[in-house]
């Protein structure tokens, strides 16, 4: 019998040997620069991942270190209940509790997830998080595993429901997704995770239409260094929740609230109403000067995705940029010409925010109302 | 003839046509987390670079931008007086007069300066800074050229005094060098300069020992990205002034007074009073948690340079690593063990800083009070 | 005067001096690992860039050192006639004398061109290439100076027809390109020709309508690395030409003869004979092993740029991914599952190349046979 | 139970799934560039690193994948017999058994081996390779557990023999380390192992002393790119092996015969015969052009690992460069000045190869004859 309470023991050992010597690297974690919006916290989120204890490469407190190196607030390990190839027995609870002391260290949030699996669509896999016991989820019917987390209180969402393997050549909702959402136990699904072609157009419509929360995760395996080139720009997939305060429950009523972008590559994937909070946060207007009718205007990028932006129709009167992609962390200036004889101290220009999503094909319109400063 | 006032009406002809299109790309500036000294500002400097005005390949403007992009505060351009294979004719403080715009707009403190030039050594080449005008060093005797900056007002400091092609084998010092000391003609002295293998430690002696003040710079010919890999983490060489404020004449004042050390690759070069007052404004000790005889220490390098300590002898009581190295904007931990039965409150620690030198082979030691909080 | 005689002494004597310090640093060359396609050897261009000769901050050399850092074989700068901030007047042929011996030394071709400027639309900004002098372009009216460019033989491109500083919000097509495509003074157009946003697709459909050279070019102005970060994986525009040869006219040949695919960020964009020559050229068929029904496959990216392959309609009958990434350099593998009680030693499968344009929006449709190997 | 047999089933499925889903990220293997000697090929290995089944925090498979990735050809993975915290029970090969298939598929030599672990020094740590049964290594007398492995033909070497841990301030040589030298109970040390102030001078000159094999390890817990920023440059230490051919057998042959050098970031250590022969195979002289009494010479450095030249003592009568760094993969020139008069169609220079050390603090001397092509 493979013994969790041996496993604990040796593991303080070892954080004990380590903090002794010392020898281990500096780490430094990434600030992603992404601010708050009015009345909400940000929290930075990956809620699908995976560890030794189902088919991950790794053990579950790297998965903590992964985060915090990166820049996150919050996770969930989410080993599959039903396919566990590495380590095959054992307390579906494992993978949290070894990876808790660790996110209690570093300040992640640590919440307590599984993965749902069934191999073929429907239903496809599931993850439930804010379990209390993940034991009780493994059942044969799947129905009853998704009881079985409502019942704990879990917020349930679909994963990758475009995934090639389970939808062979068409992202379709099933019967059985319509069943879950009129039982309460589907409440959020995945609109990107992964990396490459993983943004799911089908999912962005149905989270939009049924009122799903929109999440963005990784539902990454290996060591994350190995599938993100991160020193090219490559970053991870990341939900963004807006949370009252920054504790666990706060974080839950927001999930269950849709209070949620998914972040994917240079990508935001949400509703109109918190993209345009979010893109309003992000840029700060730094100077505005006004000559004759010409409006000098200096901006910054705080955060570490890039900002583009383009002319929307609607301006015809100013002349102006087409388009200004302000690269992350960095400064840009760019001019309005304003109609001959303006008197305004303002202008009012109308942009379309690109990389900025509210439903496929669709980018965030915004008026924005430079002002110039005396 | 080739008329500076053409171009000058030309060049705000571009300004005004690039701020207007706005297609040119965003600017991101580093922090080089340097922090500042008690009683000074912590002034980062490169006193030493070329444009297409003497043999450099860049505008003028493009070494403010550089300046800027890479974190520093103030720059001297120092076109060779003697040696214009580039542009013949003309007058000598062009390319400061071109570059001053763009340094206003950046924020970046542009001192006007020149190389005097001769091709063998002695003298070899001389930067003078802080002149009025540069056009009054072109001189047949380099003496007079030296009196003529003196006469100014400037600073004057040897470069590059290792320099292969003037100094075969040896890097040596020659009585004209004692002949400019004894005059006041020679102020400082390049202990670092260019990319590899750029450090001279006869300099570094030579300042420890006459009463010069020491400099890092670059001698950058090429736009400066082409020579310096700055990806992979190299550095351009760099001199940090402790001025009693950020003002042209505070820096002046420091520069005359010896508050300097030159910073080049990973490592600091200066005497030891300013070396230990940086190293001790960059190390952050976080947290000191005491148990029993156990001092878990956190620590932050909040610089972008790595910080190396090494156990230094008489430690013999205590069990703590040998050698740590906190790379940049990083945090780590370690354990510092006192003898048993520890009843104070604090442990003191003698280290070696080992990219701190103090002369050439030798780091600086310091003595660390480590208290732990209630 | 600014005498050409004089700096091309002193170029001499500069050339001279470095080779023998030999404190330069060490360059190296990137291989950009684009195949040669069947016919034609496949030649990596630049033909619009700037220096200090107009408005451009650099010395001709650098643009040549840029060029074979980067893995070009040939580039044209192209400093504008009639707009010159920098330097004012002198000959027209300068910047190609100055970085001749540069090319000849790096073995990079070097074409002598020049921008013919104006700054309204129409006509814009028009490149004219392989010129023998371009003193004979400076004319008062634009038809002229066209005319005189294609006495000399040129090949003429409009620059950056979507540029927003000209084509306030619409990219439009003039009376005067039709008299300029009319008189045989206009050969090719920009597909793409910076780096933000620079892709042009009404470019791209009057290229295929009008039977225009599609061209990917820089229009560099700044030292190239301070507006490409490539080590986060940006890339210069180029235009890929499939010459007969490695010599300048054969160059001219393939550029008359519309044999060119222009290359944007991770993007082909041409007709769709050269894409797919481009594309079967570029993707290793390492291994293809059969058991049973499924075929494994192994196959190799050599080049510097992604592969991103859709499953298009028409596999009903097989199963394998919907979308496959190949990174640069990198190996795969994937399985073609064809159907039960298949006998065949191959299998077609029809994809998608995504990021190989044919047109606006359509990528390259491809039947691909994959052949066991027994 | 624990059951091999339940996740050799499980394994193979895993990869059944893998292969047919191919949403992995496509990988890319570095050419480090390291040339064969004279004689012997030259293989990259790393014989020390750890995974889940001691306290390594990654799945076996992963440490073949990340060797691959990196350039290696040879790995072993060497858990901990005595100190396994995460999975405590088991079968001392598994690692090896369960990385064998991956290792297979990807043409990496993967060779069976064990961490023989004592906490206090003597005798600390000591790896043996070419195990045939790691179980037999389990014995309560350290003496018994490295004849165990003497006795299946295992090649032994001592671990990090500086490591602080172990050894409080000084780098000590215990009696016991005799005994075993005596006893042909060990072959090898590490002369670098890990990262940080990973290079042990004393066990380099222990090596040429007592003839011990120089052995160079990352000895590895972390998934690797958690602990190396290979894109800033840093690199995994690791042994150059000479061997006559690719094969296991003329693999341990070498080790035992002592035909290695350790790499360390950008420094080589090893006996003066082998680093010679490394260094002349790994300069490229590519072109010596003589004209007068100068020879202007082109070289190129083929590998991942710069090239650190200086001026020896004895060249009075040429003039050169005093240093030259070649970097990866990079061209450079210089010129050698010949005296007045040389007829000779050669000239001879001495040089130290500054990151070639033969010794500690001293550096590889080498005659390079320069002779010029008609």
């Amino acid at each position: 019998m493979w013994h969790v309470n041996l496993i604990s023991k040796a593991f303080l050992f070892v954080v004990f040997y380590c903090v002794l010597l010392s020898d281990v690297r500096s780490q430094s974690r990434t600030d992603l620069g992404i601010p708050d919006i009015p009345g909400y916290k940000t929290i930075k989120g990956d809620f699908h991942m995976h560890t030794v204890f189902s088919d991950g490469k790794v053990w579950p407190t790297t998965r903590v270190e992964e985060a915090w190196r990166e820049g996150l607030d919050v996770i969930a390990i989410t080993d599959h209940i039903e396919y566990r190839p590495f380590i095959k027995e054992g307390d579906h609870n494992i993978a949290y509790d070894l990876a808790k002391p660790t996110a209690d260290r570093l300040g992640i949030m640590l919440i307590k997830g599984s993965e749902i699996t069934r191999r073929e669509m429907p239903p496809g896999h599931l993850n439930a998080i804010f379990l209390t016991d993940a034991n009780e989820l493994e059942k044969d019917d799947w129905r009853d595993a998704l009881r079985a987390a409502r019942d704990q209180g879990a917020f349930i969402f679909w994963n990758h429901p475009g995934w090639s393997r389970q939808q062979k050549d068409t992202t379709l909702w099933w019967d059985e997704h319509s069943w879950m959402l009129e039982n309460n136990l589907m409440h959020g699904i995945e609109v990107a995770s992964g990396l490459d072609q993983a943004y799911y157009p089908e999912a962005h419509i149905w989270a939009l239409e049924k009122g799903l929360t929109m999440m963005g995760t990784t539902d990454i395996h290996n060591p994350i260094g190995m599938d993100y080139n991160f020193a090219m720009g490559e970053k991870r997939a990341m939900t963004l929740i807006f949370a009252k305060e920054f504790t666990e429950s706060a974080l839950r009523d927001a999930l269950f609230a849709k209070r949620t972008v998914a972040c994917y590559q240079d990508n935001f994937y949400g509703n109109q109403e918190y993209l345009e909070a979010l893109f309003k946060a992000s840029l700060q207007i730094q100077e505005v000067h006004k000559r004759g009718n010409r409006f000098s205007v200096k901006v910054y990028n705080p955060t570490s995705i890039p900002i583009k932006i383009l002319k929307a129709p609607g301006n015809e009167d100013k002349d102006f940029f087409r388009w200004l992609t302000i690269a992350p962390r960095a400064y840009d200036n760019f001019t309005i010409v304003a109609p001959e004889g303006a008197t305004d101290d303002f202008v009012d220009v109308k942009w379309i925010i690109e990389n900025y999503k509210v439903s496929p094909g669709k980018s965030l319109p915004v008026i924005m109302r430079l002002e110039a400063k005396p």
